[in-house]
């Protein structure tokens, strides 16, 4: 398949708005499908998976799942084609601006906003607004995908500086969680169904040798490690959060959260894959409120 | 809460007929729910949780989850009433039919079949068919629960000899699995939500100290090793199973299911707890097909 982008389609260009509905059975099954309730005994975790545990409430990291269906027909942009397994997450931010629903049917509004020309590929900016059925928006997500092979169009490079550098110091709390073999056939169910995560010949075809973690799976255990360690367990807490994935991880590998306070209301995160020793979510920040 | 049991309203009661739908995602989560893709990289147990496999396919002891709606509302029979956190699973038989659909929306019904007084509490036999939309029985499931406390009502003790005895020598093969911490959890999500199995307070109300693994999840990771072992990961070659709950399991405890061939169609097998030495499922049988 030849791949091709042409910027000046691909840029503005709006995904057609479509509805998110999720249950309370959702909401349970995202929290295990990142690693909640691995001690089913811990009263803070059981209500991230327990429908009916009085203080029942999603994760905060289960927001990026909202539009997933909205931004899942890549393929159909008019001006760009490419092999769908040359695709990975560059970078995640999220804002979360209302409290999550236990169940809701929201409303997926995702834009194309940026295309840059990284030489070895193609990086795309998304934008996309998530309302609730009173028209409130309860979060935004802006997602970077990687698309390899794609560069090379003559594009601007695009703002390459990097933030969110966690300090020379040790890290103020770590947070060392193993994920199981299966992860990612769970975390898909309730995430991202992307075959590249489950099938080893669809994995090959994207040049890995087995399956690999979903980013955002690895975004929603070093999300847990930091709404534990540093918001006592409330996910109101959580108002932004933002990190660039730099590595892939393979399911059943132990992640390292090492956190840093660097403001009353900021901490700086990145994680690490205790088996290979590489660093998979960097540049990577927690706004919290009050 | 006063319990009774009025054997004459109970026995012959049928529940209202229930349609139970499920999805592809729904046949995944089961199969993860009884520790299926424990080794992810495996083509043969990939295919219970991956919809975009081509031989893609339920698991048979899928089966029992299809009328646990319709006898969910056992609470609501006329002529007994009972502490929920009493019942637990006596014995289990399935009788699979036609091979299960990858996805289908089935009719259920449901009756009590015969009560019997145990002297330590009440054992009800409910038999429960399913067809699918074209009207074809594709199971039957005939459960018996015991209700703790419910006994001395006057009953007959019922047929109490001991079907499917192992022989008195080694297995012919043993398959042991590891249950995760939170297998309940997500055990719940697909088969039973019923508190019992998460909530330790609920737990502690039916007189265990920490929430038990399902009955049913149990056979469920049995099925698999009779499935895997006797009958080449095939689930049409699966006829019949049939099994006694004798002891609780605690999840993230180790499964040790021995098997003999007993004749070519036939399959004993039982199941121990590693951590406890204690046999939790007994006297159970699969019938294969050639």
């Amino acid at each position: 398949m030849d791949s091709f982008i042409d910027p000046r389609q691909v840029v503005g260009y709006s995904f057609p708005p479509l509805q998110f509905a999720y249950s309370q059975r959702d909401v349970a099954l995202y929290a295990l499908g990142v690693g909640a309730a691995a001690d089913p005994l811990d009263p803070e975790e059981l209500k991230f998976v327990y429908e009916l545990s009085p203080a029942f409430t999603p994760l905060p990291t289960m927001a990026v799942t909202f539009p997933f269906d909205a931004i899942g027909n890549l393929m159909n942009v008019p001006g760009m084609r490419f092999n769908p397994m040359m695709l990975l997450h560059g970078e995640q931010e999220l804002d979360l601006l209302r409290p999550l629903p236990i169940q809701a049917a929201l409303t997926n509004e995702a834009k194309i906003t940026h295309v840059y020309d990284k030489g070895s590929g193609a990086l795309l900016m998304i934008e996309a607004i998530s309302r609730d059925e009173a028209g409130h928006v309860v979060c935004i997500n802006r997602s970077s995908v990687f698309v390899r092979g794609l560069g090379g169009f003559g594009g601007e490079r695009g703002p390459s500086g990097l933030k969110n550098q966690p300090p020379d110091r040790a890290p103020d709390e770590v947070m060392i969680q193993k994920t199981a073999e299966n992860q990612a056939l769970l975390y898909r169910l309730a995430g991202d169904p992307n075959p590249l995560h489950a099938d080893p010949a669809m994995a090959a075809w994207g040049g890995f040798h087995r399956p690999i973690l979903h980013g955002l799976c690895t975004f929603g255990f070093a999300g847990r490690a930091v709404l534990k360690l540093f918001a006592n367990q409330d996910p109101r807490r959580i108002k932004r959060l933002e990190c660039r994935f730099t590595r892939h991880v393979f399911p059943g590998e132990t992640l390292v959260t090492e956190m840093w306070q660097q403001e009353p209301d900021r901490v700086l995160f990145q994680v690490w894959v205790q088996e290979r020793d590489e660093i998979v979510l960097a540049n990577a920040a927690a706004t919290l409120a009050g």
